[in-house]
């Protein structure tokens, strides 16, 4: 199948581009590579050193035997949107191009207004150029389970049905957000769910969990074409940060009472599950949400597990709790479904640990690139737009 | 109080200008004059005459002793919204200062993506100049009635108490809008609703039924004063349009079968309606949504009604039904609340047809202008962003 990857050079967007191709996808994509200069902007790099873009596509070539059709273009420019579609003709469209940070949106007014405009358009332009160049095409598009926030009813993938006042309808689940670059996403969500209704498009709309981890097995052992590990307070999401601190002995950070449930998976199960929604697309008119995650844990059990497996592997390791940056709940009910996944096939992967461990070992070699840029791992972004770093709570 | 009106310069902008001055409030704001632009881009104009800004100030003057401070301006220009902001020190703030058309934002990709950029954007930047530099101002921001869409349960003021096997919370009710301007405003009710809660904002979120008429006491006879009153397929509403399709003798348009349902108002009950909403603040931190509408009409009553009240003033009308350019229900359950406004003294105006006569009356001085633009009054913006003249089809 022709698959555009709409943010092609991303820690997703990247190796997706391996994985697809290596099972028999051709793949083309676009990035306007910014993920690399907003890490920098917070004082983070990858903590596994990620090649350039020449570099990648050089790499590629030799791994596949194909050039990869890799522009370097703003999904907000609407003439280059429709110049890759026109080029590539897509059957299928992932979007993973967007600005990714909770906290980077949190920082000030300009960050807030810039992630929503970036977000909201280049997925409103991918939309349009699939309505007006390539109407079969299915859409895959990434949200996050933190659009649903944490009600305390069970989530559903995407719509429920209720009663209300004694009358029946299918609704879409209420999306209570946390952040402006949540928010976004419920913004693209909506949009999305109304131009399938309107042009009947085929759209798969992802709601993921926190993804973790830097290999898939298609990288093979092959640097050039590794993806990149944040650790910063921005990009550095929850156990890839845990791992990095354990690296280099500083605490593991909790934020507040640590009790925050979310749904986690394995870079690995994150690429299972975007080729199950590829290969398996909804019919026109279709919109259907996918809850994406191997299992919901609290961030405390995953800083243990952290601790865990670098014990195995003679790496001492202390929990700290930190004061919270975010208005959030730190205790509440959290049981999302995501039964669509499992009943196309996906079968999560059980044995976290020994990902974690594979991920310590590889970070084990770049300790120096994470201590270097050590300050980026304590936060000072705060939901009231003030900065001020945590301090240790317990 | 000091009262900022975002959009003065509008179809409600002005006329709340008007009769909040005339209720002793103190009065500033800001406009683009790009609905002037707007209505002239799709071929129509406003059918009463409406003064320049330079011909409105000199007579606000006149009527209320006072300079009116009326900037100029752009709000997704944040500086310019501090600037406002820092000058006025409003302890209110209303936000009427958006693009409010869906057919326009149907129109093709760019009026989509300017919309909800637009929309969007001039609402982040009002919460931000209000956590930055008027923290305890109240926010009245207009949404509109059509965020809900047609659900076939009763529709809530904004959030509902629902149980979703066997566990209960308060939620948002789901919004299903039906247009991209109207997704605009679901974007932000969701950005406003989350801004409220981390910053501990005053917000009433006021979800508008369609506001008919163009005369309010206070505009006296001076008709300087008026406000604008359009017809054509964007701007012009089903009663504004119906009224000047009667005036010169074009059949009132329905579309489709004419019995979709939606929440009416009278401009002067809009206007009342906001200032209960402003001198009933919320608490802080609180973030209160009010379905604000006379009552809930199919559009085919409504078309009887203008025929009923012209035949009185001696004008013969016929009804058509044309194509539907939209892509919405025709009939469906319709039952939204409105109590929130009823507790706070709100008095629905019960004689709709005097409201539309006096609005014939007026019009009938200006048939020519609706005549010489009367292309306008049959929409070819389709839902599927194709153009096409709507037909006649019973």
């Amino acid at each position: 199948m022709r698959v555009f990857i709409a943010g092609i050079d991303g820690y997703l967007g990247w190796p997706l581009a391996l994985y697809l191709s290596a099972n028999g996808h051709q793949v083309a994509g676009a990035d306007l590579l910014l993920r690399r200069e907003w890490v920098a902007e917070v004082g983070g790099v990858s903590a596994l050193p990620i090649a350039s873009r020449e570099e990648r596509l050089t790499a590629f070539k030799e791994a596949f035997g194909v050039e990869l059709d890799f522009r370097v273009g703003d999904l907000t420019d609407y003439d280059f949107v429709t110049r890759c579609f026109q080029d590539f003709q897509p059957e299928a469209v992932v979007h993973l191009g967007q600005m990714p940070s909770a906290p980077y949106s949190m920082m000030d007014q300009a960050h807030c207004v810039w992630t929503q405009q970036n977000n909201v358009v280049n997925n409103l332009n991918i939309l349009w150029a699939i309505k007006e160049l390539a109407p079969a095409a299915h859409l895959i598009k990434l949200g996050t389970m933190g659009e649903y926030g944490t009600p305390a009813l069970d989530i559903p993938e995407g719509f429920f049905d209720v009663e209300y006042r004694g009358r029946k309808d299918r609704l879409p689940f209420p999306r209570q957000a946390g952040s402006w670059y949540h928010q976004s996403k419920v913004h693209d969500s909506h949009n999305t769910h109304f131009a399938s209704k309107i042009w009947s498009l085929k759209a798969t709309d992802i709601m993921q969990g926190v993804v973790f981890g830097a290999r898939i097995p298609e990288m093979g052992g092959d640097p050039r074409l590794r993806t990149r590990l944040d650790f910063d307070q921005c990009f550095g999401t929850a156990i890839n940060r845990f791992c990095c601190q354990a690296v280099i002995g500083h605490p593991l950070t909790l934020f507040g009472l640590g009790r925050q449930k979310r749904g986690f998976l394995p870079l690995t199960d994150s690429m299972r599950c975007l080729r199950l929604a590829l290969e398996n697309p909804p019919d026109a008119g279709e919109y259907r949400v996918f809850n994406q995650f191997e299992n919901a844990y609290s961030v405390a059990e995953l800083a243990c597990l952290v601790k865990e497996a670098a014990a195995d592997i003679g790496l001492p390791v202390e929990i700290r709790r930190y004061e919270n940056p975010r208005t959030e709940m730190e205790e509440h009910h959290y049981n999302p479904d995501r039964q669509h996944l499992l009943d196309l096939g996906y079968e999560p992967t059980r044995d976290l640990k020994s990902v974690i461990e594979t991920m310590l070992l590889d970070l084990l070699e770049h300790r120096g690139r994470i201590e270097a840029h050590a300050d980026a791992l304590i936060p000072d972004i705060r939901w009231d737009a003030s900065r001020k770093r945590s301090e240790v709570i317990g």
